[in-house]
């Protein structure tokens, strides 16, 4: 392979110096961008883009040739694991991603094996290949899937949900089918980033995007001890260096130290939480990514820098920031102003490094 | 006014000793119940039955027929005060509120009127007192108010939002004006409530329901401050007895010791935290209302009950706690579910009082 020309973002993960706080963007390859809008015509659907190594490459790498971000990320879905498993995924116009098949019983369940990601997800893996050609170590590749517990609610409800009603009841009512049901999609996101890592991911995220919906207890139960699960069944090192996990739990900011628990090298905040607090809590032991509100992007240039510097201030001087949004980056937004945003990172963050 | 025969829900809020563990249902009055449905149906819209006293007053009651609640709740909705400002509320089936008349130029912000509640919103203060003589002393009544922030989410928007992006551009691109907003919002906050309490009100919460959609620092600038602007303009007591302000931000559980510094007497908690850690943070200064997960409701009565053991448990022996739950209870519960919550509450919490 390619040696890397910059690495800021790995040193990051693991709290080691950098010249400047190395970024990157949710869903940094989106709808904001004119010229992925194209390609997504090109493809066709948003799933043909996904399963077409060769375009899902060209969308990661579109906001590398317009900002000098510290990494790429694969252009994928959450939801493949579950569409490997054969439930039929597929999108709904304005109302998100949908299941023909969704699973609710106990038969259902114990139906379901674990994906053999290099055969059942080949996709998936040739556009990490390809990507990872593509990049030729200008910066590293993060891989990632979605938690164990985000799929299930979305394998249970069938799509999208408000409350998570059926995930819930089946949580609390019938545990023991829940944990079966984890425990498949604990291990299927283990294969899964295992064979991305192998195909050349450099970091992988695992994106928690519902956890926060369950209570405290059920948080450590049915989302946290899972996605434990699939990260210490993980390639450690590749290539010579440690492939960093970042954990990203939205609304899971009362429960830094547990996640930190996980050995989890970063864990990813959403805007709720003050990162300099964060870092006082958990900072000894993992690196924090975050954590603008995205909502600042339609802000004015000037305005967005300064929530910048309060955030770079809030972390303060010293290792161990990887500067993101909180969530996604939403489809309104105006170009130039993630160039505000950029520019602010990159100009105001290196009184921050020794 | 006649006597108050049982005051251990007003005892709890003061961190007074009580028998048992007093407790009611965000939401009581509503869908679930059959009996809410059919007076529903006899007054026409949700807004003719909040603005009919003598039915208001009956769907109040109902759940105090069916369930030993400690705590009757005004039966009103969140809006009466935007709609009061003339911005035309009124409900789209399936889509909740919305308002004819938005606010989002400073000409339509500085036209705003802070409320006259007693004139303006006529009506609820009729409510209020109907209530408060329907009740007959049986339980203390509960007035309550949305937050300045919330209610400005929903003038600014017109009506419910994902990502509330009007609202938050208005706080990051012109805060100035949002502050003009939120102040008058403050103070009518503030006589709201006071109308409520002069008509007989013995308690009252401010709902923040929106508050957890912004950052830390957006927070405590833009949602508690206002929050605080309205309690400081409080009447303080009523019939010889203090008048106990809850203040409940969902999603907010990041931000407790802050809430606690407003003067609050209660925090209202959502299920994401754990009751016991808020009260190891801030419980010498607070009560702590709270805080089962509403989807608890739709598991068995034996598991429900489990549920209600261990939040009591977390709590812990002595003073301080309002059982409730973390959030509004939804209309596909089976009211013999809320039954088991109810008496698990009535039987498990005895012995965690002296």
């Amino acid at each position: 392979m390619t040696e890397l020309k910059n690495d800021r973002f790995l040193r990051a993960l693991m709290r080691e110096p950098v010249d400047r706080t190395p970024m990157w963007m949710m869903r940094q390859a989106g709808r904001y961008l004119p010229e992925y809008r194209a390609t997504r015509e090109q493809a066709g659907s948003f799933l043909d883009l996904c399963m077409n190594a060769e375009l899902a490459c060209e969308v990661t790498l579109q906001p590398l040739r317009r900002y000098p971000m510290d990494a790429a990320i694969l252009f994928s879905d959450i939801l493949t694991i579950p569409d490997a498993m054969g439930l039929g995924l597929h999108f709904v116009e304005g109302e998100g991603p949908r299941f023909h098949k969704p699973v609710r019983t106990e038969a259902e369940i114990a139906a379901l094996r674990v994906v053999d990601a290099r055969t059942d997800l080949d996709y998936v893996v040739r556009a990490v290949s390809t990507i990872r050609e593509a990049l030729a170590g200008s910066v590293p590749l993060i891989g990632f899937s979605g938690s164990p517990w985000t799929l299930a609610t979305y394998m249970i409800e069938g799509g999208s949900s408000r409350d998570f009603a059926r995930a819930k009841t089946m949580a609390f009512n019938q545990p023991e089918l829940m944990h079966q049901l984890l425990g498949v999609l604990a291990d299927s996101v283990a294969d899964y980033l295992n064979a991305q890592i192998e195909a050349g991911a450099q970091a992988v995220q695992i994106f928690d995007t519902w956890g926060g919906a369950l209570g405290d207890q059920a948080y450590l139960e049915f989302s946290l001890a899972y996605m434990k699960r699939a990260m210490d069944q993980l390639t450690p090192e590749s290539e010579g260096r440690k492939v960093p996990v970042i954990l990203f739990t939205k609304n899971g900011g009362q429960w830094l130290e547990a996640m930190a628990d996980t050995g989890a090298d970063c864990l990813g905040l959403d805007w709720t939480t003050d990162i300099g607090g964060a870092r006082a809590r958990v900072g000894d032991r993992v690196a924090l990514q975050g954590n603008m509100d995205p909502s600042w992007l339609r802000a004015e240039p000037g305005k967005i820098r300064a929530e910048v510097d309060r955030i770079l201030a809030s972390f303060g001087s010293g290792e161990g920031h990887v500067f993101n949004l909180g969530h996604g980056i939403t489809p309104d937004i105006n170009p130039d102003h993630v160039t505000a945003f950029v520019d602010a990172v990159q100009e105001l963050s290196p009184q921050y490094h020794a």
